[in-house]
């Protein structure tokens, strides 16, 4: 499996993902499920997928793996004039894709299961965070509803729904994402270290800071220690049920 | 949807399962899944389920609602010698249930779903938990994992993972399954108050506490608000990612 989250606020977007591939449980990889396009004072796009590997990874070859790709006649990353617009062309690679592979895939009983959470800002829009289907359409979050999570999402789901808040600091907000995180790893074996994580400042239009979390990172190992123990006292705080 | 936890200690047992059922959104009613039989002194079985409803409650019908009922050539819950025969009973009682519905539903594209948590104790042997599979065979818990869930158990299990102990006392671990509900209660709009808990203190072959724990329960309201938070100010004694 995968977890991906991505949360949006008044001061930016961060936005984390696992490395872990599994087809079975005794083949297992890491591969990165975060891909960032930046061509800094323009755009910063980054997209984080879930399911399927080939078809995640085919749909990012048909994005194009940098800005720098031939102009089409239809908009690009590279022309999109806004993140809807780029949001549509990522729903679009999608519906291409299905129509290379998608028949295949249900011939033999597997479903073309692909989703992603996208994000990012274009020079003159302001930063966005949507969330994308398998069927290309998407969503976009608001301020009723600041995170959006894909894959192996329960488990990190709680820590979220009680302290996620748009007006978080950015630091903050990537320490939220790796308890959420930290969560999802010690109970859910199919997503594994190391984590990916992207913080963007808004109106920056450039990558604030990217960085990848190794299974021996120093600020995660602490973290993790920290949270466990955090969470006991605040338990033992607590009153006791009354027998 | 349904969740539902059974928890092992060496005082005794702990219980808990919510009573939402559901037949589409628009259909949501509350039904008991726990139950217990008890012979004072004798033997306390506590059953809870999760999966279709119409099937649990046929296998419940099929156990027999009253540890009364007529004795039969195989053995019952009325009958069984220790906690594994007990638990075989129920396995068999799936089975005949299985034999009767499991093909009229398949034919309609619907699954035979129904897993359970078994619990108790019978005078002679000791208290022990099990859960129970669709297919009627089952697993025992051991010192190594405590606890067993059935239904929608990820968002509430994070917090067992990181607490649950076999040295818990009874009143601490009636606590963590009402805070693992909390989580789940908060997450996911199919588990839905009121819970029933149940208390069973090793050898005393009676109930020790059972309670339904309804919406406006005080020390639940409590419980819920003072783990927010403690949850929150764990957060925020955490050092932050600097960016």
């Amino acid at each position: 499996m995968t977890y991906c989250v991505g949360l949006k606020l008044e001061r930016g977007l961060v936005l984390a993902s696992d490395t872990r591939t599994n087809a079975g449980l005794d083949n297992i990889a890491s591969f990165t499920k975060m891909h960032v396009w930046e061509r800094p004072g323009d755009r910063v796009l980054v997209l984080l997928s879930a399911g399927n590997l080939s078809i995640s990874q085919s749909i990012i070859n048909e994005l194009g793996t940098s800005l720098d790709k031939v102009a089409e006649e239809r908009p690009t990353l590279s022309t999109a004039e806004d993140m809807f617009q780029a949001a549509r062309v990522i729903g679009e690679a999608i519906r291409r894709v299905y129509e290379i592979e998608g028949k295949a895939l249900e011939q033999r009983a597997e479903a073309f299961i692909a989703s992603f959470i996208f994000a990012g800002q274009i020079r003159g829009d302001s930063a966005r965070l949507f969330q994308i289907y398998s069927e290309g359409n998407f969503i976009e979050a608001t301020n009723d509803k600041p995170f959006f999570q894909i894959g192996e999402h329960k488990y990190g789901k709680p820590i979220l729904d009680r302290v996620a808040g748009k007006d978080m600091r950015l630091g903050d907000a990537a320490k939220l994402l790796l308890v959420s995180f930290d969560s999802t790893l010690r109970s859910n074996l199919s997503v594994g270290m190391p984590i990916d994580l992207m913080v963007y400042q808004k109106d920056s239009l450039k990558i604030t800071r990217q960085k990848r979390i190794e299974d021996n990172d120093e600020y995660f190992s602490g973290l993790s220690a920290d949270w466990g123990n955090a969470l006991k006292s605040a338990f033992e705080s607590l009153p006791d049920f009354e027998i």
